[in-house]
């Protein structure tokens, strides 16, 4: 027996229909703004207690974002199907949205821990692929550098023991290194790091590769850069050095969108379970 | 060349000679209270820049805890010996050394997270350890259970990895399952655990298996809490039940005690160079 | 200083070129029939030691295999270059080599032991690459089949545990579940075997997927076929059904050609070093 | 509903009671010989169609190996117990054997190649055992050599992956190294070795550590022998310069005897699902 909540998923790309997949398991769910096909539950204007909205939630005419179909979904229409007290999911903080809607609660899904951690998993498996895809080398028995020993750099240094590469964390400071101790991965202090290395994932948000060290490593080394904006590296100085710099924005969303949608769904499914926030 | 720092080592046990051999390589380091061979460098009283206690630091006479040694160390020796502004490491916070070094600092190395993360490594080892001389099965294809996705929890999770042992990890919270999917484990919440397990690690400080919950267990399960007081068992019941409950306190100095050792003196290092706390 | 020998790398791909890089660290080494630059040491004609063709080392016209250059290559040409006594080493059996070359020792460097067992890893590699491309779910807790435990299934589960995946291995008999064991992996015997696998690699140089087994899989399930011709799989079943199935050929030096050079060029150096096969 | 094939096990440690269980569970199985609750199923005497014989077979009179009773029982009071063409299942070759039984098929359980595989498990994880006792180190960055690359030194090599030890692996020719390849360690030629390590474990049944070599070592080190008799080591020499070497042999049944007992179990269960070896 389903629950009675009532969720609309509005635009956003493939990531929401499997989040609204999955989210139909437990609630009823009803889909606005992506042309595909998704068989839920239809409830009646005036009874939707959630909103779900994508990554970023709205365009720049500030309707709701929909990449994937041609609809253009107003925030007055949501405002027809919302419930007075209808929870609003944004899949990031966006001001307007506290404009439009003053009087509801507004749950950025994006900033929860649970989310950030379980992300890392997806974030991970997408940069290795796009070393994979890149290197005319194999993993196995690489020197590889991980910069930063948070939830994206422990993942990939999981997922990169598997591969037998040979594998550095470059850490700021004892606790840095006291974390990659526990998972088993030798670290270096960044301002001492050495820099032969055939690959370096970045995931620091901050500037760590300027002109000057760029310059020291070699033109083989590939280096993907995770970091949000504005990212790791003098991006000017490595195109001028000839260096390979990937930057690997929104990962999760592109190379699996299926766990992508999964892990948003879980979240929400989380909040509410914990009556919201 | 040396740095000029004067470093006294004062009781404990054989992790602190271990500890005074690694700082003996950038100090001048002495030591007293230990009964065992240490060549060092010898300073003058009154020039004694730090004093290290051991863990705990005091007996219950107020002098300094000499388990290794039959010499009485009063903190008025102490007194003769130490600068005025020395330092003291104490390898945990006790009362009564704040009223009798009213002026120095005082720096507990055991509360730092950078030697918690590190002492999280000796002492899963020394739980595998335990688990190994115990059990009469291979941990290869053996259904474990850790209880807490902590730094306990988390090395336990990448030795067992190792031996093939089927992990289940127990959390609170999503965080925790976040946690565990981010070093690849599967997740479950502690209030829905199963209980088929023929090894289970309690890294959780508070109470979770209670008698009710023991009493689904086979008698052939091991576990082993790695709980702080009052630890994560009723242990009378436990007792009562029949099973077989292993409480394994201060595990890194008994099974690793270079290490456990040379983890304290870098934690001291970091400090120093941090020009403290 | 390098070694007397000279060798001559004729034809083939990208694969050749790095080969003849790692050649030319200790032998004289000249290049023909690729269209890429390589600074090489050129040595007279009739002086040629060993000459290294590529896989297969001949067209349909009985010339070189030169699938980089537009230059025909023929036999009688390599005739001319050669020593009485020169090596020829050939990237698979060919009887025809054998009919043109009737007095020089030739070897298959493809089909030697330590070769194999190297490719291995590029292989797995590469076919982990697919699977990340293909599918829109994370490996992270994907139930995965592998089918085989020799040396591409083992280098897959090596990889494959990196990422938390749930793997098991089909294996025919008690050695293959042994060997299983050995590396941590839960096997099941392949008449046995379950179909609720998302991602499915097969490396059994067999049938083994026929259409009666295939009908039982989820049309989500991903096939990767590892196995050389005829391969493990009813392919025109598979395709009737909807099934997902791609076929793996000749991984290495698509995917990693500098390893997959290398590794052609440590084997001849083992084969040199060793006095011939 | 259990198979009609009667099995008698007779002698031996408790290995041998856990393999009667698991038999148990599929045959009708009686135990004589070991002092220890067992409730089988009891059969006639000329009924049995296996009698299993412990590791080793016999003792020094002739008599079955007895080590866990006082009961002596010689070989013609199985004879009683046996059918005409009663398989015999021997814990080692014995000569003796084939006088005694000259019409009865003799099967050797520890010579079967999924046996010794299997074995490879908890002898390994026995080893690993010993080191973890005797060391005064972690596991976790400590610097490893294994001599071999056959079954044990794979077991090995996967288990201290997961302590994060830095593993070598000395092989002795381009097949070992492409085996250590496979599973992501690297290797080093045996003749090339390098001797600054922590720990070593010899898997190789030939003599490796001679004099010459074991006084290149640190006095720290570690030497964990696991090969069969006469071992790789020289152990007067070793013992005469104070080196540190244990001679592991039997690991399987002393630190893991419930899981030997299964291993010896499924082995037979193979072999008479198979028809015999």
């Amino acid at each position: 027996m389903k629950s009675k909540i009532n969720i609309l998923i509005a635009g956003g790309d493939m990531r929401q229909i499997f989040c609204a997949e999955k989210l139909a398991d437990i609630y009823n769910v009803k889909v606005v703004g992506i042309d595909r096909e998704f068989s839920g539950t239809d409830f009646p204007d005036g009874e939707c207690d959630c909103i779900v909205l994508p990554v970023p939630p709205l365009d720049e005419n500030g309707n709701i974002n929909t990449p994937c179909s041609d609809d253009i979904i107003s925030p007055d229409m949501l405002k027809n199907i919302m419930k007075k007290d209808c929870i609003i999911f944004t899949g990031r903080y966006d001001k307007r949205l506290n404009e439009l809607f003053p009087y509801n609660r507004i749950i950025d899904y994006m900033s929860r821990e649970d989310l950030s951690l379980k992300n890392a998993v997806p974030t991970a498996e997408g940069a290795v692929q796009i070393a994979l895809d890149e290197l005319p080398v194999t993993l196995s028995g690489l020197s590889v550098l991980i910069v930063g020993m948070g939830r994206i750099g422990t993942a990939l240094a999981e997922i990169l023991k598997g591969f037998g590469a040979d594998i550095t964390v470059a850490v700021h400071n004892a606790k840095g290194a006291g974390k990659a101790r526990v998972i088993g991965i030798k670290s270096v202090c960044t301002k001492d790091m050495d820099t032969d290395y055939g690959l370096v994932f970045n995931t620091a948000p901050e500037l760590v590769f300027d002109r000057e060290l760029l310059r020291k490593f070699s033109d083989d080394t590939l280096f993907i850069d995770l970091a949000s904006r504005p990212g790791g590296f003098d991006f000017d100085s490595a195109a001028e050095l000839g260096k390979k710099v990937i930057w690997a924005l929104g990962i999760p969303g592109k190379t699996a969108p299926v766990t992508a949608g999964e892990i948003v769904a879980e979240t929400i499914i989380n909040i509410l379970s914990e009556g919201g926030d």
